[in-house]
C-alpha cells in the first residue's frame, strides 16, 4: 500500500509533489509490469512492442492524478492502482496509434523510435488494440473493488476514450481540422476531447472509487477539465519554445504540419496569459472540496511550470 | 423480446434455423442502430465509417450464436442483446483493422470497398478503436444484467479479444507465420485464437448470462471450440473453391499471399474429411447439455454446409 500523505484533513502534508509523482510512477510501473504479458510469452514480438511502448519513460500523469484524487479522499492505493494502470494502457495505446504513418507519422517519441518504427506498422496497430482491450479487462477483474464500481469505472473510461464524447472523437476532429483553418472554439473542442476527456476521467475515477459526494465529484470534474486544458496549452507552447532535447521529439512539428495549436491561433504572449487564467480556473473549484487539496493544487502548479 | 423457440424442453422447435438466423440478424441490426452514434452526430466522418463497416451485410454469426445458446437455456433475448451487439462491434473492429494496408491489405469485403478505401486509413484505424471501446461501454451500461454478470462478461470477452489468449494474439501469430512455412499444430493455434476465441466467447457469454451450471458451461465451451474450427476450415475451403461473386472478395488471395490455410497444408480432400470429423466433435458435447440442443446442432450443420 502506498501511503504518502496523511489521511486526516488537518495534518500537514509531509511529502512534496516531486516525491509524490516519483513514488506514484514507481508504483504504477511495478503494477504495469505485473499486468502486461511478459516478453517471453508468445506472441513475443507483440508483447515486446507493448512493453516498448508502455515502458518508454512516460510521466504516468493520468495514473498519478487518479492516485492524487483518491489520496485526497483518503483511499488506499491498492483500491486505485488497477484503474490507474488501465488509464495508462489507454493513454499508451492512443500514442501508438497516433504515431502511425497514416495519423501523425511520428518516428520519435521521448527520444526513442516509435512503436511502428521499431516493430512494424501491423504490430504497432495490434499492440494498441491489445492495450485498449487489456485496460478494460484489468478493471473488470479488479477484485479490490465491488462489481458495481467496476462497471461504473469502465463506463466512465469508455465514454472518455471513445466517441462521440471522448478521445477518439477528438482525434477524428483533429484529422478533419488539419486540412483547413480552425476557429478558437473548435480548437477548444478538439483539445477537450483529445486530451481533456481522459484526464478528466482519471480524476473522476479517483473520486468515484472514493465514493465522493455528487458535489465533490462535480468540483473534481471542473478542476480536471481546466487541468486538461492547462496540459494541452503547455504542450502546444513547449512545441514552439522548447528544444528537441528537452521534449524528446522534433519541435515545431505541429506548426509545420499545420496542426491547430494555441500559439498558432493566438500567438505566444496571448497563450501565456490564457495559461495563467486557466491555472486559476483549475484551482477555484477545489475550494468546494472539504478535504486538504494542496496535493491537487500542487499538480496544477506543476503543469503550469513544466518544461517537458 | 424475441421469442422464437418454446421455453419448455420437450416442446418441438417451431422455427427452422434460417428463420432463427434471419430474426436474430434483424434484432441485432435494430439494436446496433440504436447503440451506434448517428451519422449526423459529429464527428460525422468517423461515425459514417463506423456504420459503413458495421452495416456491411455481415451474417451476425457471433451474436446469433450467443442468442441461440441463451435461447437454449430459456433466457429472454432482452438480457442477451447488448452483449450480442458488443461481440459484433468487436468482430467488426477486427475486420476493419485486418483489412488495413499494413495488415491484410484488402480493398474489398462483402463486395464493397473496405473502410480504409472508402474513408482513408486514419479514419479506419479510429473507427476500429471506437468500436472496440464501445463494445465494453455497451456491456458495462447494460442495465438488464446485474453488475457482477457484466464484469464477468467483459472479462470473458476481453480475454477472447486480446493477448495472450485471444484474437489479437492470433493476429500476431498470423503475421509472424506469413513469412515462413507453418506446421499443422501452429495453424491450429492461429485459428483457435484468431477466429475461435471470440466464437467460443459468444457461446460462453450466452451460457454465463443464463447461469448455466459449470458442467453445462464446459459442454458449451467444447461445442463452440469445435464450431470455431469448423468455421475456419470452411472459410479456408471457400477461399480455394468459391467464386468471387459468392464470397464477395477476391478468391485465392490467401494462397497468393502465402497465408497458412488448411487446404494449403493438407490438400482439399484431407481438409474435407477433417471438416466432417470436426462437425461430429462439435455435436458430441451437446449430449451433456440437458436442454433441447437441436438449435445448436442446426448451427453446426449450417456451418458445415455453408457456401459463403
Amino acid at each position: 500500500m502506498m501511503k504518502m500523505y496523511s489521511e486526516t484533513p488537518d495534518t500537514a502534508r509531509v511529502v512534496p509533489l516531486p516525491d509524490f509523482l516519483a513514488q506514484a510512477r514507481t508504483l504504477v510501473d511495478v503494477h504495469l509490469n505485473l499486468l502486461l504479458p511478459a516478453e517471453l510469452v508468445s506472441p513475443t514480438k507483440l508483447h515486446a512492442a507493448i512493453r516498448w511502448s508502455v515502458f518508454a519513460g512516460g510521466k504516468r500523469f493520468r495514473p498519478a492524478l487518479l492516485l492524487a484524487v483518491g489520496e485526497t479522499f483518503g483511499v488506499a492505493s491498492e483500491s486505485l492502482i488497477a484503474t490507474a494502470c488501465a488509464l495508462e494502457m489507454i493513454h499508451t495505446y492512443s500514442l501508438v496509434h497516433d504515431d502511425l504513418p497514416s495519423m501523425d507519422d511520428d518516428d520519435l517519441r521521448r527520444g526513442r523510435p516509435t512503436c511502428h518504427v521499431r516493430f512494424g506498422e501491423a504490430t504497432a496497430i495490434l499492440a494498441g488494440d491489445a492495450l485498449l482491450t487489456m485496460a478494460f479487462k484489468t478493471i473488470a477483474e479488479d477484485d479490490k473493488l465491488p462489481a458495481t464500481k467496476r462497471v461504473r469505472l469502465i463506463s466512465e473510461i469508455a465514454r472518455a476514450a471513445g466517441t462521440p464524447e471522448g478521445m477518439v472523437a477528438g482525434q477524428a476532429y483533429d484529422l478533419e481540422a488539419e486540412a483547413r483553418p480552425v476557429a478558437a472554439a473548435e480548437l477548444e473542442t478538439i483539445h477537450r476531447l483529445k486530451t481533456g476527456a481522459l484526464i478528466t476521467a482519471a480524476a473522476r475515477c479517483g473520486a468515484i472509487i472514493a465514493e465522493a459526494s455528487p458535489a465533490e465529484l462535480a468540483a473534481i470534474t471542473d478542476y480536471a477539465g481546466q487541468l486538461g486544458l492547462l496540459f494541452q496549452i503547455t504542450d502546444d507552447l513547449l512545441d514552439v519554445t522548447a528544444t528537441a532535447e528537452a521534449i524528446g521529439k522534433t519541435p515545431g512539428k505541429d506548426a509545420r504540419s499545420r496542426k491547430a495549436t494555441y500559439p498558432a491561433l493566438h500567438g505566444i504572449e496571448a497563450t501565456r496569459s490564457y495559461l495563467a487564467s486557466t491555472h486559476a480556473a483549475a484551482c477555484e473549484p477545489l475550494d468546494r472540496v472539504e478535504r486538504p487539496t494542496d496535493l491537487l493544487r500542487a499538480i496544477a502548479d506543476f503543469i503550469l511550470e513544466r518544461e517537458a
